[in-house]
């Protein structure tokens, strides 16, 4: 069973799972998988599916799906169990009771999320939906974080396009942050800062990379990376399981412009994306001045010892600079 | 001049640095420098030392030296000018005000910490000292963190082993929430948090990698990364430069020993190590509440979408399956 600690000097949970491990010197490399389990014929290498989006007619757990999802085989979390919260000494801990899955993105093995046709994007970004609603339904569970890795710089240890779900007992320390930050914006001004700041770099344009009718992706002011982009709807809501059916459309063709870009001018670089939504528990105000978004982490730099010692980060290209080449104008702010 | 900037949705700050900045495709690969200018018969190729341990009679930045100290060529932070602190909108920032040095550990091309005499880990120590007593010096600088990166995975740019002195203008987040944590603790207890935490680690025994008369390490309880160990004098001292003759000796003892054995286990990995001290200013109880310490961690496994949108960390062995191995033992508690 694995296990959430809490570090007796941080605000910070760590997960010691221990189904994950190997050797010592086998945890740098990524496992070798041949045949590939998440392409089609391979379904029963992996556990049984928890949900597909499949051609009428097709059967669970065989081929004929456009999206899947099961548990991950090794998962961080794992559902069963009591939570058992203890706290011993100075030491905090509790049993790893929580929800892991993965989500196949497409029946094809080698696609970039820049190469995906929208139509296969907005059934990913449909499923994405369907499990943070679904797994919302479990009290046990206060935060849901989807999230990408893609390629092994980036943590992915297998190529065929897929996301993961996570989701755990406490809100996790960066979520709280902005829950705070923003509830503290909200109780000082009456308005949320999300919509706040979307509206300012509209304004100003020099952070901003692409804007439509529902969505606005814009370079991190304090981007940790180069070519750190954040992607906000435009309409005030708490929850990623709210997303209309528009919004999904229109979210499919932000994500897709803004991979085109960062493909073309970073080389195809390896990548995280995670959706920050609301926790399960919320009150009126949270409703009010959360405001989901998605963010998106080139891994072109490494961290190193001084931002492992300070929080602190070092980006090489001023965010200005980066959504400049992302819009392609080299800078010019467009307004 | 580079710029701090603040994160309006977190605690964050962010180092945009332009003069390290290269072409997007270039960030991702160290710089090729040959001949290495960390070599002696090279202290022409680096900015003039600020500080050297040399052979009696030997001239500033020419061979004889045993450790040398200059300013970083590519400085994340400048020493000249003014903060200027100014926030605009949602905006926060500043001007990138402060040091970073470079302290070559040792003649020697390529030695690894695990094979560096005793007596030269000393001279490091004993610069270490110098470097934080010298910067604390400028009222300026609210912090200043010693640390290593040692290969490219763990952020490291050139070979020859050298550590780094950063000093910023404000105290980052990560030494905030210790200090905060050790405060609040000695309100309550009137103890510190850390010789309880050194006092209960010994008496457990479980997660014990060494102790000796100066100095205790340990697996973290809730070690984000495999193998990482913190290492904390007994002497409660606020300040690293505080630290006497006779640690100085220890420390180089106890590095060099975990070094040692975390070379045999792991295969010579990837790591960084920095030392958490006090900042610039002190109050009473600060000097009673906080206890520097220095944290070592491996550079194993990598971060991922799931680290980063939630600041927890998925760590796959066992802290105390780790000290077993640190020890040698293969897990019985050492008492």
């Amino acid at each position: 069973m694995p296990e959430l600690r809490k570090d007796p000097l941080h605000e910070r949970w760590v997960i010691v799972s221990l189904e994950r491990g190997r050797r010592p010197s086998e945890l740098s490399s990524p496992r070798r998988v041949d045949p590939c389990p998440f392409c089609p014929g391979n379904e029963h290498l992996t556990p049984p599916e928890i949900a597909a989006d499949r051609e009428p007619g097709s059967l669970p757990n065989e081929p004929g799906w456009h999206v899947r999802v099961f548990p991950n085989k090794f998962p961080a979390l794992c559902i069963e169990g009591d939570l058992r919260w203890r706290k011993r000494d100075l030491f905090d801990q509790m049993e790893g009771v929580g929800a892991h899955e993965v989500i196949v993105e497409t029946p094809h093995h080698d696609l970039r999320t820049s190469e995906m046709p929208e139509e296969q994007l907005q059934r990913v970004i449909r499923m994405y939906r369907h499990r943070v609603a679904d797994l919302y339904r479990d009290p046990r569970l206060q935060y849901v974080l989807v999230f990408k890795n893609c390629g092994p710089q980036a943590g992915a240890s297998l190529q065929h396009p897929h996301s993961q779900v996570i989701a755990t007992p406490v809100v996790p320390h960066e979520v709280q942050e902005e829950l705070d930050s923003s509830r503290r914006y909200y109780q000082f001004t009456g308005r949320c800062l999300y919509c706040d700041l979307i509206e300012r770099e509209v304004e100003r344009g020099e952070r901003l990379v692409y804007r439509d009718e529902h969505f606005v992706a814009v370079t991190a002011f304090a981007a940790r990376f180069p070519f750190e982009t954040w992607i906000f709807p435009r309409a005030h809501r708490a929850c990623f399981a709210q997303i209309s059916e528009e919004e999904v459309a229109g979210l499919a063709h932000v994500l897709r412009t803004v991979w085109e870009r960062l493909d073309w001018i970073a080389d195809r670089p390896p990548y995280n994306y995670l959706i920050h939504t609301a926790p399960r528990e919320r009150d009126c105000m949270l409703e009010r001045s959360f405001h989901w978004h998605l963010e998106l982490i080139p891994r072109i730099t490494r961290t190193a010892g001084f931002e492992w010692g300070t929080g602190f980060f070092i980006n090489p290209i001023s965010p200005e600079e980066a959504a400049g080449l992302l819009r392609g104008d080299g800078g010019r702010a467009s307004r």
